[in-house]
C-alpha cells in the first residue's frame, strides 16, 4: 500500500530572505513545520483536531537536521515533499525533500514527540503513546 | 592554548513562543545564527567587517542539526555557548550548547561555507578558502 | 475603469501564533508585505522584475498602521484584499483588508517609497519617481 | 512625578534584515512588542507574572502604527525608548521611539487590550478593566 506523501509549493517571499538575497535558513524550518502540519491534514487530521481530539499540546521537535544544497531566492518557488519515515512509541520521524524544479535542493529530518502536559506538573511536557488510529491514517487503512 | 568560546544570554520573548507556550523551534536556529555572528565578533571580526574585508556574501548554512532536550518558555533566559569545532578548506563547523541554569537544554551543530558570488554568474554562490588569518583569530594567535 | 484589487488566502500556521494561540501581530505585517508583492505581481510586475527593471532596491515602508478587530487562530484561513489607494511622486499608499468569512477582521495601511541607492553614498537610500508605466499597470491602461 | 520610561538596546542581526540589507519592517514590531514587555518588567511586572497574577491571556494589539524615518542595517545598534502614553478602562497606549545615536529613527504607537478569555466562550477574548494597582506601578506610586 502506498504511503502518504504530501506536497506543498512554497513561494519564497522577500521577507523570507536575508541580505545575501537567499532564504534565511531558519525560515526553512518554519516551512518544514508547516509541511508537517500539512501532512497530518492530508491524512485527515488537521492540527487543531489533532490537539483537541487527543488532548496533546502539540508535536514538539526533539531532533532535526537539514542539509542545504541549492539556495533559493525571493520570487522563486520550491516544492516540498513530506512523509512519515518511522513511528516510535511516543514519537515519530518525518522527512522533507525540497525541490527546485527537478533538482533536490534540501533534505531535512525531524523527530517529534506526541506530547501532553505532565499530569503532575502542567509546566512540564511528557511524551505519550501515539494512538494506533493516528498511525493507521498514514497507512491508508483507517476508515 | 584555549580555544575561543563565546557566551550569549537569550531572554525568551513572548513572540518567540508558540501556542504550546514554548519556544517555536525555528527561532532557536535564529538564536544560533546570531550566536555564530557573535562568536566571530568576539574573535574581532564583526560580520559587517567580515563581509566587507573578505569580499564574501556571508557564511551560508549547508548542514545543521539541533537536539532539543529541555523546552523553554517566555520569560525564561538561556545561555548559549558557541565555538568553532573544525575548520575545513572553504567551510567550518560550529557547535552551540544552550543551558537553562546548569542543565544542558539543546545541542546544535552547523556547517557553513565561506561563500562568495560566483565569478561567472553573480546569481550563484561558491565556497572560497577561509583565510588563514581568520582561522588564526580563533586560536588566539592573530595580532 | 475598475482598479486592481488582489486577493490572497492565508492559512494561519501554528508558528504564526503566540502563547495566547492567536496570530502574533508582527506576522500580519509580513502577510501584508507579501500581499503588496502579490498585488504588483497581479499587475504584471513580480518584485524581482520590478527591482531589476527599474534599478530600485525595493519599496521600503515609511509609515504603516493596522487596526486589529477580530483575532485569528492557527488552522483558520483569512482572505486579504489589497489595492493601491494613492500614488505620490516617489511613494505610494496601499490598503489591505483581511476578512474572516464575511467579517472584516483587520484593516491596514502602508506608505512605501520607490527607493534606489543614493548616487553619492551606496549606504543610503533615496526615493525616486515612480515610473508612469508602473502606475498605469494598476489602472489597467498599460499595454 | 516622573513617568516610567524604559530603554533597550537592540543589535540588528543579519536575520533581521531583508535583501535590501536593512531591517525587514515586521521585525521592528517584534522589537517593539519585546520593549512593551520590557516596560512592564521595568515597572515590576514581568509578563509571566502579569498573566498569572491577573488571569489575563496577554495584552493583544488592537491598533498600531509606525513611522520609519531612518533605516538600520545589520551590525548596527538602535536604542528604543518606551512609555505608557495613556491608560483607558480596559486598554492602554504605548509609545516607542527608536534612536540611531542621537537621531530619531522610528516612532511607533500601540493600543493594547488587557484581555481575558471570554467567560461564555473560551475561544473568544474580551477586554477587562486594567487593575488600578497596575496603572499605579507606572506612576511610581505603588508599594
Amino acid at each position: 500500500m502506498p504511503e502518504l506523501v504530501s506536497r506543498r509549493e512554497v513561494m519564497i517571499e522577500w521577507g523570507d530572505c536575508d541580505p545575501a538575497g537567499i532564504v534565511y535558513f531558519p525560515r526553512y524550518f518554519a516551512f518544514f513545520d508547516n509541511c508537517t502540519a500539512g501532512l497530518f491534514a492530508a491524512a485527515g487530521l488537521p492540527k487543531p483536531d489533532m490537539v483537541r481530539r487527543y488532548g496533546i499540546i502539540g508535536i514538539p521537535m526533539v531532533d532535526t537536521r537539514a542539509k542545504f544544497g541549492i539556495p533559493s531566492k525571493w520570487g522563486e518557488t520550491i516544492t516540498i515533499e513530506s512523509r512519515i519515515s518511522a513511528w516510535h512509541r511516543s514519537s515519530f520521524d518525518v522527512e522533507h525533500r525540497a525541490f527546485k524544479g527537478e533538482a533536490l535542493a534540501i533534505e531535512a529530518w525531524e523527530t517529534r514527540v506526541w506530547a501532553a502536559r505532565h499530569p503532575d506538573d502542567p509546566d512540564r511536557i511528557k511524551g505519550v503513546p501515539v494512538p494506533d488510529e493516528v498511525k493507521a491514517l498514514f497507512a491508508g487503512t483507517a476508515a
